[in-house]
């Protein structure tokens, strides 16, 4: 799926889970008024303030900073009405402001009420929730935000700004959304899976020992870990209380002699559990997990802030939340902007990388089937964009280790496939047909691994035009999957070369190339990435996994995009200058491109080679898997689909 | 010359224009047991600072934040002996230390003595000098800085790590260096040049209207020039006062109905300069110049700081100096990186762009001469690295409108080319022959523009290996030239481009591939550039000018470059996605590329067609005005050079 690094695509998946956004999918605005109310009205009740709120900020994020959030999670699209997955409310005496950038103009103003103004990011004129505060406020404001939910980086930036006209950010406690929230799901906490070796590749203890090693070298005596895929990968255990993403709701924080993990339910009554994570064995007392409530994350680290002696010093990524920043006294705080987790955990190991392979050949069976299936059905006339999304999940579901879907299937058929954020629901709900391009871009979790693959395919004779463009797509993939780099390169470095082909007609596409990907957790991870945009990627070495996904998109019309994941490899070369050695990618992704759709004359040979290789790649791998499986149909479906590419003069 | 804004090449020749530089070439180091001892003197003496100054911070620059320095400037290099055009010195009651980059590790440990540690910057041991001064100090010292040298965005980062550790950084009103430099060389105060319409396009009245409608935009008041290139731009003037940049020193304050210049001597009297600025005459009040002495800058500036009215801000370059950036209180300064000076500047009108064309055709004639006189005299044995930049020089010095070099010539031959820096001095002149690599990397001002072109030439037969590296720079050079990219691209994301031929052979330069070039000013000027470094860029326009010039080095043994100038131009292409345009470059360096260097048959036909275009504009453009001046031998040489270079199958 898109390149959520950048903000562009498909990152819009993570509020669609509570039945807020449901509705608000409907697109008719939800009707505020009395929740207004409501919430002006605690915002000056003493039980929840020690003094009134003149705003309320309201972000869209969870305690640990989530991509993708839970049901209980979605308050602004409570309040609000908007479900789209990047937006912050304000809601003042007098107004209701909603911030949201570009992807998102047309459906926040279709799903909120009058009562809310909307604030355009990136046009010119629109002020920064700041400027805006400052600008509605009266003087000597209290502004009022979760302290949990807004990260620390953000409330400095904010509370600068307005502290220097005169007004207050506040920390309020108790979230004001939730105590208005009156049928608010519960918070998630379902069962745990507990990952053994052979998925993992090193045992939760051996990477405690490396992280404190790490914490050695940088001389800290406590590390917090805040990002729920962080305590997942730490723990080798994996949890289902966010939708699309394996993890569960839980804070750890690792001295250089405890551990200690925070979390609620009964899941750590369940024996596997509990041998998984030795807690009822002997073991040396720096490897014994003390357990604790998930809510007692602060009081804890407060316990922790007021004990540590001159120098030492606590790690916390510097996108925690201010509640667990403040903890730490400022003199004590070592923020970075990746924590030592997020990278050891972006370099797969032997065990993840095979289970990646493992995962993406069970994946391609799966499409292989579907693809065969919808050149069946798409002629009858019958096959919806939902109906072809669901055939998808139902094929993977069919494969061994299956978990759930990695994130909503974009399934887009003519111009609902230039919605780069796309999901089909019924008001939007298109057939399939012969005349249009059909972009499926999906994924799922297996035990073993995490997959997201993008293919473009006509079910009838594609334009010259369309083949055209789809050629520039697919020549700006090949680009980035075929090039070879020095190591130390930072991924944003590569961009360009996925667009040139593009740039030389005069298209582009408005998104990122690629992002990291999880191994059997988020489809979306740090840190590193392929984006024109430089955020501060960290370069990329061999084992990191990212996908490779240009694409073209013509309002109205169509979309094109074609997305493989591919790992990080050493790269042979003829030469080797000052010893640095050399990377390229590996395609784990192993699904046919619809030749169909291929302009052969706009390919140098050199293209046309990756092509007939990568093919052939589908063939033996795919091939041999669909045999085993017995699905002759769908392999004689590769076989045609995998037929090489001649030569045109 | 070199990307300088990636700080890898050419800008060394910054501080070698004082006698302490030319003494350091040697390479013996200088000794310092007396300077330094006479340093701490002062360090303590009530006359210079209220209270002693345990630390004292000698930076590189001057207070005009130039890359360039004059000898009056280069007091880094007085204290301690080292040259090169990066360093900060930090002299303590013990200590004194250099901290310096990886080009001048070795040429820092020879011109420095015993009394000096050297800080190598980009080692990971190494200290920051924040770091070290807080490691070195006493409790609660002061360090001391003059606040004319140092940047505002230092002092600021510095000041907050010092204060944390109990310490003061402090400004210091007399510079201490200055204060025992007995025979510091006096600052330039040279004749002005005045610019008239055909070179400039627009009038100095013209372009303050332009600033004052952006200033009015961003509703500032007053608009403080402290760059020099952006003083002498803003009033069409030019100077001699730094070597290489056709510069002078002043100040100039804008106001919405005031124009200041500080600016010193009797320049002001020359009655070209007065007319020119209209000194004389009866003109609207918002177009007097007001001439005030150049030391009066920060008294003027505090005056209008004390009286300003609220909302009533002072614009300034982020990169100004404390002492200007503190006259402002902090409510009233409003920084940019880039001032709107600098980004108009960047943008060549028409009459410029021209000028530059003329420049370059002259510049290419001065070459061929050099180069058909090479061919000639090189086998004679007789020309060394010298010799053969002292004949650029002089072919050059024959072309109409010649000012002076636009830097210091770098020419090197065998082992000296892959000094990316290298200077050639008597100790270090190499002969030029038939069996070695000959690197030219040189340029000049002309009244109508500055140039800077890298030529790699072989005077006998190069070895495969040689062509097949020239070969990749080649197409890394033509990557970066015949690219199209939309409208809105900034630099850095072209660099990758140059690389990946390169690349493909585990090959790379560690250094960037583009600056932006001055209209006869600076040979480096932002805000443009081509570079793996993400600096904040400002994106590519028409009508900017930048260099390209990928390279390869291999220590020890030879250097390639192929640097052409190159004009940003809009692009036609087949489609036009979401009506943004395209943009590519036209070289304005037409100067022959030795086809004896090249590897044909690893060049693609594009590339191919590319390299006889090239050569073809070169032939009818260069061609007529070699005919024109009467210079038929240089002009058979351009021809021989420029032969198609045939299919090779």
């Amino acid at each position: 799926m898109g390149a959520a690094l950048a903000a562009h695509v498909g990152a819009d998946v993570a509020a669609a889970g509570g039945p807020a956004a449901v509705a608000g999918r409907k697109m008719s605005p939800k009707i505020t008024t009395e929740l207004l109310k409501h919430l002006r009205q605690v915002m000056k009740n003493p039980r929840y303030v020690q003094e009134p709120v003149q705003a309320y900020i309201v972000p869209s994020g969870d305690a640990h900073q989530s991509e993708y959030i839970a049901p209980c999670d979605c308050r602004r699209a409570f309040i609000s009405g908007f479900d789209g997955s990047a937006g912050t409310a304000i809601v003042t005496e007098q107004h209701a402001a909603m911030w949201t950038d570009g992807r998102y103009f047309l459906q926040a103003a279709h799903q909120m009420d009058s009562n809310w103004t909307l604030m355009k990011m990136g046009l010119k004129d629109t002020p920064t929730q700041e400027d805006w505060l400052v600008s509605v406020l009266p003087e000597g404001s209290r502004v009022g935000v979760d302290p949990f939910i807004i990260p620390a980086d953000q409330w400095k930036r904010m509370s600068k700004v307005l502290r220097s006209a005169g007004h207050d950010l506040v920390p309020v406690k108790e979230n004001l959304i939730d105590t208005i929230w009156t049928d608010c799901p519960q918070r998630p906490c379902k069962p745990l899976i507990t990952l053994d070796l052979s998925y993992t590749g090193v045992t939760w203890r051996d990477k405690i020992v490396a992280l404190r090693s790490k914490m050695a070298e940088r001389k800290v005596m406590w590390f917090v870990v805040t990002a729920l895929d962080e305590v997942a990968w730490l723990f080798n255990l994996r949890g289902s209380d966010v939708e699309y993403n394996p993890v569960f709701f839980a804070y750890s924080v690792i001295g250089m002699n405890t551990i200690r993990l925070f979390i609620d339910g009964d899941r750590m009554m369940d024996p596997a559990v509990r041998e998984h994570l030795q807690l009822d064995s002997t073991l040396e007392p720096e490897f014994k997990i003390q357990v604790l409530p998930y809510g007692s994350i602060l009081s804890e680290l407060q316990a922790v802030g007021a004990g540590l002696s001159p120098k030492e010093k606590v790690w916390l990524s510097d996108k925690a939340s201010y509640a667990l920043t403040e903890a730490i006294p400022k003199a004590y705080r070592y923020l970075t902007p990746y924590t030592p987790i997020c990278i050891a955990k972006a370099v797969k190991n032997a065990a993840e990388t095979e289970g990646m392979r493992r995962a993406h050949i069970k994946d391609a069976v799966a499409l292989c089937e579907l693809f065969n299936w919808l050149e069946k059905e798409v002629p009858k006339g019958t096959v919806t964009e939902i109906v072809a999304a669901d055939k998808a999940e139902e094929f993977r579901s069919q494969q061994k280790d299956f978990v759930e879907l990695s994130f909503a299937t974009i399934s887009s058929t003519g111009p609902n496939g230039a919605i780069i954020h796309y999901k089909p629901v019924p008001e939007t709900n298109r057939t399939l047909s012969a005349n249009e391009i059909y972009l499926l871009d999906s994924g799922a979790q297996y035990k073993d691994g995490t997959t997201d693959v993008t293919r473009t395919m006509h079910f009838g004779t594609p334009s010259a035009y369309e083949k055209e463009c789809f050629t520039y797509v697919l020549k700006g993939h090949i680009a980035v999957s075929a090039a070879i780099f020095p190591n130390g390169t930072k991924g944003h470095l590569l961009d360009s070369f996925a667009r040139s082909a593009l740039w030389d007609c005069g298209l582009d596409y408005l998104h990122g190339t690629g992002h990291g990907v999880g191994s059997f957790l988020n489809v979306h991870e740090g840190p590193c990435g392929i984006s024109y945009k430089t955020f501060a990627d960290e370069p990329l070495e061999a084992g990191m996994i990212v996908s490779d996904e240009p694409g073209y998109y013509e309002d109205g019309s169509f979309g094109i995009r074609i997305e493989n994941v591919v790992l990080v490899i050493p790269a042979e070369t003829k030469y080797n200058f000052k010893n640095r050695g050399s990377l390229t990618f590996e395609p784990l992704t192993l699904v046919p491109i619809q030749t169909k759709m291929i302009d052969v004359n706009l390919l140098t040979e050199k293209e046309r080679n990756w092509v007939n290789e990568y093919h052939q790649k589908c063939r033996e791998v795919v091939g041999a898997e669909l045999e085993r499986q017995g699905r002759h149909e769908a392999l004689r479906w590769l076989l045609r689909e995998t037929e090489p590419l001649a030569r045109v003069q």
